[in-house]
């Protein structure tokens, strides 16, 4: 099975703590990484964790709040340092293309290879990239300013061959194209050999839905109908719901309803108030509506598992 | 004897690596706190070693590369999430106050307090900060952009009251403060007392210097005169003496001759170039030059000894 697996870099709120910081993932669908939010400190987090930074090509930021872009500056300049020549694309909310500009343009002279900004707009469901392996979306977010969540949906993959019906029927290697193509083949005595004698289907296309920071919306649940994981944000327990209108975030439990009314297989919780010592109560709560919740936490890697 | 310690926060080079991060120290001169440089990630590590974030009202940034100034909007966006109220004083090299401008101008809008910025001309030696406790001044620096140290002097402290001899002559309290002033006193039977008498001379005020990034620059010993503990970078070992002109750094060789040029009494190293993996060398190197020399590490404190 390709790889498919989201590793938590930093899973905190807006302020760092010993115990958590901000927000970063990295997603790796079949070997290409791509890096969700980048807190403060992410270069750092990617280095504990033995992911190589020149390997990410795209990254994609949710909104311009302190605690899921500061990162990039260190970034982008580690990765002049290192060389780097391939172009390294960041998507996110309009105003991204222009947030780092006073950071960035002294540091420019030094620049190795070219930084390409793709503003996009947050309030309009949409592919904003999109190759041979996967097709990012996003999703839009209830946060108060400009937020977006971000699907990575694995494109379908060819059916496998069954060697043992390629031998009896002693098909040409020529063949195969066509077979994994979904064509039925033509044998030289005019059988006609259909496509499901010859192919076991594919395993169904993965899916991972990232959304924080966000208050409760019930909504947004259609656009991640079946994902195989859901990470949302859980900011506080119950009984700080009454804060999460206000500042825009979710308690986990709504977080497990969204879960629970998008039929995900799995939810992943994290941005916890740095108020929490422990987040079993989160988790608690979560499960009381969604019983396949876990926790993130800074260093846990999660499978993308599908139905089969 | 009242506090005068330095905490090592940083002290690698441009890579951050698992071993070392990039610059940045906490300064306490009588429990008042001053940063010097601010790296990615400079929040958490103050965190780490118990450092109270509210304390610091003065950073002091060396130049504008991005190891030593790019944990600044975080740090900033932090203490405003802590309701801050005091000003922030931030003192760096022209342009220090514009370069976050992109990034901050949009945090602005939930500032609790002001951020105040001191731009300075990195060139011309000059006190850039006083109060009763501490006079902070720079030392030019060689490093291919507007590039200063600090030298962290403390005012001279009043003289110790000798109790007994107080007690002896029976003086009011009334008189102390004239005492601690300095005055002789004129008793009521018209007797002077000389104020060596009755006071014991106070330490000698202690100084740290702290100079990084820099090319070999033996014409700033002047300046660090007789300091009681000098930072000094030492990026490199002997073998790579060759590249540290071409890129404004020093070897800790260099290092250890401006202690030993500037009469110091102790030199603290750091700055590591990411390629070593252990500093031995370094230390050696310097040792045989200036032998009162450490190594700097994350976590490690050094307090500031007078001659006494």
């Amino acid at each position: 099975m390709l790889p498919f697996e989201v590793t938590v870099l930093g899973c905190g709120s807006a302020l760092p703590t010993l115990r958590h910081v901000g927000s970063a993932q990295v997603v790796n669908i079949h070997e290409k990484f791509f890096l969700v939010d980048c807190a403060e400190g992410t270069q750092l987090q990617m280095r504990r964790m033995r992911l190589h930074l020149n390997r990410i090509n795209h990254i994609f930021i949710t909104h311009l709040h302190g605690d899921h872009c500061l990162g990039i500056p260190g970034l982008v300049s580690t990765l002049s340092l290192l060389g780097r020549t391939a172009p390294l694309h960041i998507h996110g909310p309009q105003g991204i293309e222009h947030l780092f500009d006073s950071v960035l343009n002294p540091l420019a002279h030094g620049a190795t290879y070219e930084l390409v900004f793709h503003p996009l707009d947050a309030d309009t469901p949409q592919v904003c990239f999109e190759d041979r392996t996967v097709e990012v979306s996003t999703v839009p977010l209830n946060h108060g300013v400009p937020c977006c969540g971000y699907i990575f949906r694995e494109k379908p993959l060819p059916p496998h061959i069954r060697k043992e019906a390629i031998a009896q029927y002693d098909i040409p290697t020529a063949y195969m194209h066509l077979i994994k193509a979904g064509n039925d083949i033509t044998l030289p005595d005019g059988r006609v050999l259909p496509n499901e004698l010859l192919t076991i289907p594919a395993a169904p296309p993965r899916a991972y839905a990232y959304c924080t920071d966000t208050r409760f919306t019930p909504a947004i649940a259609p656009l991640l109908e079946g994902v195989d994981l859901l990470y949302h944000e859980a900011t506080y327990a119950d009984a700080e719901e009454s804060v999460c209108a206000v500042v825009y975030h979710s308690t986990a439990r709504q977080a497990a309803t969204i879960a629970h009314l998008a039929h995900a297989r799995q939810l992943l919780i994290g941005h916890y108030s740095s108020r929490y010592n422990d987040e079993t109560r989160l988790l608690e709560q979560a499960r009381s509506v969604f019983p396949n919740t876990l926790l993130a936490n800074e260093g846990l890697t999660v499978e993308v598992k599908s139905e089969q």
